[in-house]
């Protein structure tokens, strides 16, 4: 593998990994690294074990602090961030899953937390916070500086995916009527910047604002020149409510790399950078997964209990599916009964049929998501995928029809199966598009609740047309 | 919804949208241009129509307009791009989905193509070009300026999805003996640069990265400090080879704006900013989605008859599935025969392990591709998902045993009907990690191949558990 190669080719930069193998891409924490941080907090003399490990630890990269954090049992991660008393870097709390961060803040205390959340990006420590339970916040709040706490306490009231909640206050804006000269000289010689910019904004009076221009224009531009003859005037200004996916969409789209936020009066009051973007755009894409499979995020770190609660909820409800699927086999015991090849084949064309939809299902699911799949071409889209259940529905039709003549030695139910098949992948094929399609329109969320539609949709069309029809040609 | 909203209060810099309602978000393309621009191409008298689709469209983003010749059918589509001849914006064809783009390349012509693509940047041309086929390639590529031919046949002789097929050419490289001031004087007067730069790159005499500087930290300090005093030295530098996904990674983890390429012999050769990762990072999510469901892609704009054929080869697989579960239920014929009820409950234990092993499944899928899931935390994870199988087992055996029960009034199918159930989570469980785990070590990718291994197993274990079950305690 190539990994992100050619590392120790560009010189001797890293020399303080030496001597703990990095990972075999080059990057990150390796096994060995996690094992020597182990081996310390396991030590017999706890505090020889404590100060090793912190050694270890303080050289990483604080990315590399949270993946070390999360990767311990709950056991040495308590040891560990004992050990890092004083020195844990508040960087890493917005990296880790929520309920490693639950545990590594109640090891830390309220008044640690506070520290560590005072030196944070106002965006990173409003996130933090935002993932407390109540009481919590309080106990957080009240240990924090006025002005952090004022611009948390701000935050919190936006609503949650908002861009508001993802938005620095950390900007710097100018007015309009500024020329380059005097931009320059300002940029040069402010006390209080932000420490890393790519854009200024250009405001109004009323500090809505007009345009943006990056670093590299106003450094090769004259200085004589006015800014609003230079600034780009089409960015588009966020609301502090917007979604988050909205926003997402809108950076990719549009590939922008900032965006500036504005206030219900239309002030400017924060920026969004495309970096603050990627975990949207990610979170996005694997909750649809997640949620289609029936998970409601990834629970890697979450408690036995916790997680067999969280996933009931969805087995309990294909529970009743798979009850109702019954029922309809359950109509017809007597053809069953008398011919039994019947059971054995019925849950082929049930199947296939859940597969099928299962397939539009996701394309329509994702495509609603980036909304390439839109009301203008949404009955194109449905034709298509009819068409698509049909063909396949044929296809496989003559397969399963030819099996289930030679297995049984009876056309009849070669022929049975066969039509059975085509009536329910094309039946699977409408569904896995209608049914997303329909629900997006009732401004339910399709990821959440199209799959229990489709599989039970598939099961009770498959039993009903296969046991159906047989009962139809195959019964005296 | 809020939208992106409150735009119409912060001014009135797009009146030239006005007359065209834009989309109810507030960005994007409303449903009423794209009919406006049908109706223009359905116009009797093609010349006029096709006048007036083309001052639509053109008003647009390119985004947009990317987005609306992927909203109209195929041959209101060649019209447009006949209507837009000499106009066509080259920034839409890397934002358009691969069968649209072909069919948009076919009407526009290998001569209106190169020079489409000479306009673009480096990354985008290639990007372009990687996906025609050889003789396309070879026909767009004769055509090309000598130099941006070069440009990307190198470029093509690197792996796809590598460092090398996303980054961008242009960058600012300069010597780090140079000195803050001399460094903004060449930066406002070199004749050449790229038109957007956020940061520059320092290098040594061979051409080697040794650090970045961001033009905020430039433009703040002294003219007469040295660069390799306040460059910044941790910067990675990437092979031209590094996975796509591998980079993704590493900036979403540094939360990186920007990073250096190098090639082989460690010389400096491009640039990746975040913003080109945005979309490896949503493709990255998305291919694990849609992979776990047997579709390839989003095949949205596919043509049926290709759809038909992609889709048929992960149906093709799930009928050897189906045949294999058939075959377990043929081994107790005899006992379906005599109880006909447990044909009618049979489905439900192999459906709620299906579900519940993809539960698993999807949370493992997933953590594997973000690396949450590691050789060190596996035997972990391994443990906690048979625990949640069992324990979701025991739930639901009482369930489904207490109804089975009633249903037939039999208790022993009821408690028939429970052990299978806890025999079948709890495998469902474990196979829902151990799986992709064990398709991960041997390298074939988790997301294509374990749901087929997931259901064989789900399916196989629920018949055969509840029929054994039932032919060892009820027959005679």
């Amino acid at each position: 593998m190539a990994g992100l190669g050619d590392r120790e080719k560009t010189g001797d930069r890293d020399k303080t990994q030496d001597d703990a193998a990095p990972a075999e891409d080059g990057f990150g924490l390796s096994r060995d690294q996690i094992e020597a941080v182990r081996a310390a907090l396991d030590d017999e003399e706890a505090a020889r074990g404590a100060e090793t490990a912190r050694a270890l630890v303080l050289r990483l990269h604080y990315a590399d602090q949270a993946d070390l954090v999360q990767s311990l049992p709950a056991e040495d991660r308590r040891a560990l961030i004992g050990a890092l008393k004083g020195a844990f870097d508040p960087e890493i709390l917005p990296e880790l899953d929520d309920y490693v961060r639950d545990e590594v803040i109640e090891t830390l205390g309220y008044q640690d937390l506070a520290q560590a959340l005072a030196e944070l990006d106002s965006d990173d420590a409003l996130y933090v916070v935002a993932q407390l339970d109540e009481a919590e916040q309080a106990a957080v709040l009240e240990r924090l500086p006025v002005a952090t706490r004022a611009l948390i306490e701000q935050g919190l009231s936006l609503p949650e995916y908002s861009a508001g909640r993802l938005m620095q206050r950390e900007l710097v804006a100018v007015p309009a009527y500024w020329s380059v000269g005097e931009t320059l000289d300002y940029l040069r010689s402010a006390p209080r910047l932000p420490e890393d910019f790519h854009e200024i904004y250009v405001v109004d009076p009323r500090h809505r604002p007009v345009g943006q221009l990056r670093l590299s224009t106003l450094l090769r531009s004259q200085r004589s020149i006015r800014l609003r003859d230079i600034m780009d005037a089409e960015m588009p200004p966020l609301s502090t409510t917007a979604d988050q996916g909205e926003v997402a969409r809108l950076f990719r789209d549009r590939n922008l790399m900032s965006a500036p936020v504005i206030d219900v009066s239309g002030r400017l009051v924060g920026r969004i950078t495309v970096d603050d973007v990627l975990d949207v755009i990610e979170e996005e894409a694997e909750d649809d997964m997640l949620r289609l499979a029936g998970v409601a995020e990834v629970d890697l770190y979450r408690a036995v209990v916790d997680t067999v609660k969280a996933r009931a909820s969805w087995l309990g409800v294909n529970l009743i599916t798979a009850i109702l699927a019954s029922l309809v086999i359950g109509l017809f015991e007597a053809t069953l009964q008398s011919i039994v090849a019947l059971a054995v084949l019925m849950p082929i064309v049930a199947s296939m049929g859940g597969n099928a939809g299962t397939q539009a299902l996701t394309v329509a699911v994702r495509s609603l998501a980036t909304k390439e799949l839109t009301p203008s071409n949404a009955w194109r889209i449905i034709g298509k995928e009819f068409l698509v259940g049909i063909l396949n529905g044929v296809v496989f039709a003559v397969l399963i029809g030819a099996i289930a003549w030679i297995w049984f030695d009876r056309p009849e139910i070669g022929l049975i199966i066969a039509a059975a098949m085509v009536i329910n992948l094309a039946v699977a094929g409408l569904s896995g598009i209608v049914i997303p399609l329909a629900l997006e329109r009732m401004r339910i969320d399709p990821a959440i609740a199209s799959a229990v539609f489709l599989t039970t949709i598939t099961d009770v069309v498959g039993f009903f047309a296969f046991l159906g029809l047989a009962s139809l040609f195959l019964m005296p």
